[in-house]
């Protein structure tokens, strides 16, 4: 062993104790006649000294060489320090060095490893091994584990078993593009990796494993969108014998462990709402609910008056932001054109302010009295002092811009601490989506999920509204999990497959092995799945996810530290029975 | 919920409780008037009871519709049993049922979901759901779960961090084969499939993390031999500032901890032998050391006298079969028979009897008189009652094959038992060893693993002779864990890489990241993997790793079960750049 201790661990109870520390010089401060090092490890800085005059002459002149990230080992003695660091663990004390040894020399580090870094995201990247030395990193990782021990133990204890399930498995063209694999030992076939472990995770339900877990890497060869990886992690979990009741009760408990033992937060039950009311609310299936501005409906209150824009309007909505009457008329245009702008796609907006006496200035005042517009902050339940922002149009999509415009408001109200945590359930979503451009119904889950059976009536009739035992985590405006109940009846599965527009053999060639499965005695059963990387940076109080990835993939794809993907043999492509097609 | 209880927790204490239960009818005992249902689940088995008299007639009715295997949900009330059976859990009680209710009935499945069943391989892996309902498979999954908990629990605390490392990553034509991913977003580049996560453990030493573990799969594209899969899973370690000896103690600490919180057995400290001694010793680097039968040289004994067979051989080497001076004349012809086998590929053997009285009877007493025989006996440690094997022959080649005989002995003599567990470790591996295929060395371990600093004196003259910082875990007579210190200084590993017949430009083009991240501070570092099916199967005392693991692939790398491999779309070909190429 290098070191007697490591960096985060001497404190004044050590002094005069001789010690052996090994390191990474994080900074050097030459005095002439002293020389202070900061040492850093994983657990801390240590501060070394090297004084002229108490400090071997050879070692003394070895210690002015010292550049940063260096890897050294040195000797000394744990001496009290002058000027102490209340801020630091180890600031109490400081080693007087006695032996100084240089186990690896560095060049310039192409940024500087400090909490804030002049590297930029490429540059990181290229160099993700130092950028891993930077605390922000390096702490995400280790919370990281924590979490991923905290579910491990939390599920084990209820008598989960995790499973591997195989990552070499087979390609259907059903959801996601799948990433495949050439076999050599079968010439011209195609393994796929893993989307999900769905059906293996159904087959261990099937063979009786009772309760089922595995934090398992997936893979999607998809477009990356900012913040995806081809490559991410799921907490996937299935149950026999349960109704969605009881996933929902055992995951929410999950959840709130994790709240308080990683974030010391008590969080009381979730608030479980529909997909219906999540949308009609939030305009969103994933609604931030750290704030309130529920949507207010203003048909009723705001149509068949002279306003043409909303009298022919399918839904006019309305928000009201907390203490926002005092915006400027900059502030409000500032919003309006927000909201215009081709990503949010609003033509215009209304606003009324909820003067402190109790009347209202809105920009529709040529159409509304002071009655009308009472009645629009009742229904948004805007107090005074509040602003009311309105938009118009087509349902669906006005709900969608009115939800845009409220994360953006809650943004710039500062309502969106990442260190406050307000999870929720949304359920009852619909089996079943419609996709113009295939011009069919798309399984909202997945196709394995179950109708409601009081929905059934409508399957034919109405596919799109059947509901299904299917539900979502949603913690701070993100998904973090979902699942649902799955079908175990053959015959159901078969009529679902068909639904969705599966032939018979496609249906038996595709799935075929978990139908057949069903016949030998399926129970009920039902899971989810979290997304740790998602799970992970919003405990972890961020935005993104790349810091709580050791490795993550660029937006192409591309590792660029290692430079991967990249050309192969001919050689091994001929092994592999394939050729490029470029 | 569908159950109140499981089925392996009901005992007397519940009698006239009302429970619901649920599970599969594992088997179903009609006498008319009255029928038995043992209910199963993965906790265990509860007896229904219907009684004529006592149950509801068209519950009684349902009762006899009930086949092997059906899913049945039952509300009943707990009673006492009249014949008790003390040897399962739930032997005191039964359940009068008052209501059954069938969840899902099941066809006849295609082998009895017994712990000794009639299916054969195949068709256990085409079913292999019905298979994971048998208690051996069933057990030995949950054991998986609780070993790699086990590890996870005990390398978490000792500050050890797990960090997932990428799937997709670069392919190297090194070592085996890769399995390799073609990107649609990379045309013609191609991903690789991690082998193990070697370069990212040493990247992450260098970006200080400390300890790192992983329970990760590994993939290689070999052709498979018995008991290989081309998905496997390591338990992969690393250590930064650490020198062999406190890498062997970690490992060692976690081994001794496995066994005895999973078997109750107490180990003492691991003995640790170098290569040269375990060749020397055992013909072979893994030996099994829970019996003794070390070799004896005989050469300076057996030769120089009339038997040319031993006189021109470069070795001649024995072992004492203990207590087999009794074997009859059949059975030393067929031992005789085994070796001479081509699997083992000896010419011949001469056999020694250590009688009871003291004196010697040997097959060549024409040749040696019992002063020579008694040396022998000592060279081999033989005891009265005691037969000696002698082989002869070149020395690698005559190791091996009395190795093999060793370990036939073992088996035939049962000493290999496997609720015995003999660790050690292996140690002081050649760094290089010669590829007559290739003429030139290849790297044992692998070309990161640093060369002993007092044999780099020998690395151009005799590279052949130069011992590396490498070790195994060896159980049993398995290599269970090999790892090496690696090397951190950049010019060595460009040293290494070229005494491995890497040109610069190879050398940089695959690990040129690995490198350049030495230049900016690399701290003296090593590890370890452990194979974790290996590692289960022989803790819990199976010879096979194929009941280990959930969804196994068979020696063609298919899954037979999901039928993967598969045909892939001409689409999705194209959408890669690839076409075949058969």
């Amino acid at each position: 062993m290098y070191r007697s201790h490591n960096n985060g661990e001497l404190n004044a109870t050590y002094i005069n104790k001789e010690v052996t520390l090994a390191g990474w010089v994080q900074k050097s401060r030459d005095k002439g006649f002293m020389i202070w090092v900061d040492l850093r490890d994983r657990y801390g800085i240590t501060q070394l000294i090297f004084d002229e005059q108490r400090t071997d002459k050879a070692v003394f002149e070895k210690a002015k060489s010292l550049g940063r990230e260096f890897v050294i080992q040195v000797k000394g003695t744990v001496i009290e320090r002058e000027s102490k660091n209340a801020t630091m663990a180890t600031g109490d004390i400081e080693i007087l060095v006695s032996e100084l040894n240089i186990l690896n020399a560095a060049i310039t580090p192409p940024f500087t490893i400090e909490d804030e870094t002049d590297g930029g995201e490429d540059i990181r990247m290229k160099y993700r091994y130092l950028d891993i030395r930077r605390n922000p990193v390096k702490n995400s990782l280790l919370f990281r584990h924590k979490v991923a021990m905290g579910v491990r133990k939390y599920l084990s204890d209820l008598d989960f078993c995790e499973v591997e399930t195989p990552y070499l498995i087979k390609s259907t063209p059903e959801g996601a593009r799948d990433f495949v694999v050439p076999s050599r030992m079968n010439q011209g076939q195609f393994y796929a990796l893993p989307q999900s472990p769905q059906t293996f995770k159904q087959l261990l339900m099937v063979g009786g494993m009772d309760k089922y877990f595995q934090i398992v890497k997936c893979f999607r060869d998809e477009d990356l969108r900012a913040d995806r990886q081809p490559e991410f992690t799921q907490i996937d979990c299935e149950m026999a014998f349960v109704e969605q009741e009881d996933i929902l009760n055992v995951f929410e408990g999950l959840t709130r462990h994790l709240l308080k033992e990683l974030k010391g937060i008590e969080v009381a039950q979730f608030p479980r709402i529909t997909y219906d009311y999540a949308m009609k609310t939030y305009g969103n299936d994933k609604p931030d609910i750290r704030f309130d501005m529920k949507f207010g409906e203003l048909n009723s209150v705001a149509q068949h008056k002279d306003f043409s824009v909303f009298n022919s309007a399918e839904l006019v909505v309305g928000i009201a932001a907390a203490n926002c009457a005092s915006f400027t008329r900059k502030e409000i245009d500032a919003l309006i054109d927000w909201v215009k702008r081709p990503q949010v796609g609003a033509s215009g907006m209304v606003y009324v302010k909820c003067e402190e006496d109790g009347t209202f200035k809105s920009s529709v005042d040529k159409f509304y009295d002071q009655e009308d517009l009472k009645k629009w902050s009742e229904a948004t339940n805007a107090k005074s002092g509040d602003m009311i922002f309105v938009l118009s149009g087509p349902a669906d999509k006005t709900r969608t811009q009115l939800s845009a415009l409220r994360m953006e408001l809650a943004t710039r109200l500062g309502l969106r601490n990442p260190e406050v945590f307000a999870p929720l359930w949304v359920v009852d979503f619909p089996l079943l989506e419609w996709d113009e451009e295939s011009g069919r119904y798309h399984a909202m889950h997945h196709p394995f999920t179950s109708p409601k059976p009081e929905d059934m009536k409508l399957i034919e009739s109405e596919p799109g509204k059947v509901r299904a035992n299917a539900y979502d985590m949603v913690l701070n405006g993100n998904e973090i999990g979902g699942g649902s109940i799955r079908i175990h009846d053959k015959d159901l599965q078969s009529r679902m497959f068909s639904l969705l527009g599966f032939s018979p053999e496609q249906a038996e060639d595709q799935f075929g092995f978990l139908m057949n499965a069903f016949q030998f005695g399926a129970p009920p059963h039902g899971g989810l799945a979290f997304g740790l990387d998602r799970l992970v940076a919003i405990l972890g109080g961020q935005e993104t996810i790349r810091d709580f990835i050791a490795f993550p993939k660029n937006n192409s794809g591309r590792d660029v530290m290692i430079d991967a993907p990249s050309a192969i043999d001919a050689t091994q492509l001929k092994e592999l029975y394939i050729k490029l097609d470029l």
